[in-house]
């Protein structure tokens, strides 16, 4: 007799603990995270990971999730994978998206590029692992890189394996290269105040730097003016406008 | 005014084209697409995509993501991530696990591990794109490289980017490198006659052979005699022993 069906049923055992089983109806997610992000609202967002790496935070565990033993081996590694929801734009699922790469006017299929705007709404970023954090009430992984809006409902965490995750000469189509397109940051007056008045100065100066250099203007708004834009950003609202190729930023107050 | 709630709509309104919006409740996951895949069952399963380049299938689009303008301009790609449903397990959900790749009797915490007995059962892999294939029912996508059962539920297929995606110089914990362990393959002389007889006799034989040679075997039976093992493999119960390091094919027969 072939072993098939004892081995099948074996193979299963061996990578079990019988103490920790449970199930879930197929195709129902549960959070198992939520992010927490200096990014408190959609507009302003890096496109990808990894693009501003002053964008640092947390994956926040939810309970039952929030046990460190079911991330022990995770210290070996470099970069995590997070699978989560886009949550911010209401669900809208296209099968046709015009992504801000190629100017925010030019149509593609929803599955030759990374929208938001996708069937299950799900998103992919791999992220730089800073650590696990343990408080009395929380367990939280430090991350950064992050590309994801505060509040970011996190499905999965598994680690980034470069053997089989890393294709250096994979061919990348529209999005071949990192956005190229880089502006400078300068800060008024009034911006310096405010930034020298904070208690991490130095960080929130990269963030805000690192975060406008990106131009996060809709493509197809960038020859509209010197329009003053806000964000939220770290608990402020930094404002803004772009002025013969530069950030301008005019103010960074606190949110109220 | 600063232009914040204005410029957020208008980021969504960007990449939207309004006839083709659906929505979703959060947390339901919808099946797009299902693997069509050269393995019958979990055993024998590469671990990770890519280890077998000959392992090539489908992923068949399901009704109302069958279109192929959803795909516009994945020609530029050379590689796609599939976000899939881990569903030959049962469901089954685990904080600990025991990796394969430390010989199945040392734990570590799911979320330093690529297992499937994870929370939502999700698994990611990256997968070369071989084409789109359009008949007159169906769409499906062209992969190689396949680590998934035949069935599997496809939630997501994105382009793979390298800038984004790709890094090389990741630490890769307990799996810093591709797994090391490859067999000697060698076919009975009933084999190669069963082998010879079939239509695309030198693809199945490079199927079998790079399958094998990655020793399917649970790890810790990896010193239990010379067994007889049975595989489903591309439509064929294939058995074999392994002896002195060679893993020998006895029969390659036609599932019933």
């Amino acid at each position: 007799m072939v072993a098939r069906v004892a081995y099948a049923a074996a193979l299963c055992r061996q990578e079990l603990i019988e103490s920790m089983t449970s199930h879930s109806e197929p195709g129902q997610l549960q959070a198992i995270a939520r992010v927490v992000s200096p990014y408190g609202e959609k507009f302003g967002v890096p496109r990808q990971p990894g693009l501003v790496a002053a964008a640092k935070g947390y994956i926040e565990m939810l309970p039952g999730f929030d046990r460190i033993e079911a991330f022990e081996g995770i210290e070996g590694f470099s970069h995590l994978w997070a699978i989560f929801g886009f949550h911010a734009c209401g669900g809208q699922q296209r099968l046709r998206v015009r992504p801000p790469r190629l100017g925010g006017n030019e149509e593609r299929g929803v599955f030759a590029t990374r929208s938001p705007f996708r069937p299950n709404n799900l998103g992919l970023s791999v992220l730089r692992f800073e650590g696990l954090e343990q408080t009395e009430n929380h367990l939280r992984v430090a991350v950064s890189g992050l590309d994801m809006v505060d509040g970011t409902p996190v499905y999965d965490i598994k680690p980034y394996v470069p053997y089989t995750d890393s294709i250096p000469q994979a061919q990348g189509g529209f999005a071949a290269s990192a956005p190229e397109h880089r502006l400078a940051v300068v800060f008024s007056a009034q911006a310096d105040r405010q930034l020298s008045a904070m208690p991490e100065a130095a960080h929130m100066r990269e963030l805000v730097e690192q975060t406008l250099a990106l131009d996060p203007r809709p493509a197809y708004r960038r020859d509209d003016g010197e329009r003053l834009y806000g964000m939220q950003l770290a608990g402020h609202d930094v404002r803004w406008r772009v002025r013969g190729g530069r950030a301008e930023v005019e103010a960074i107050a606190p949110l109220g």
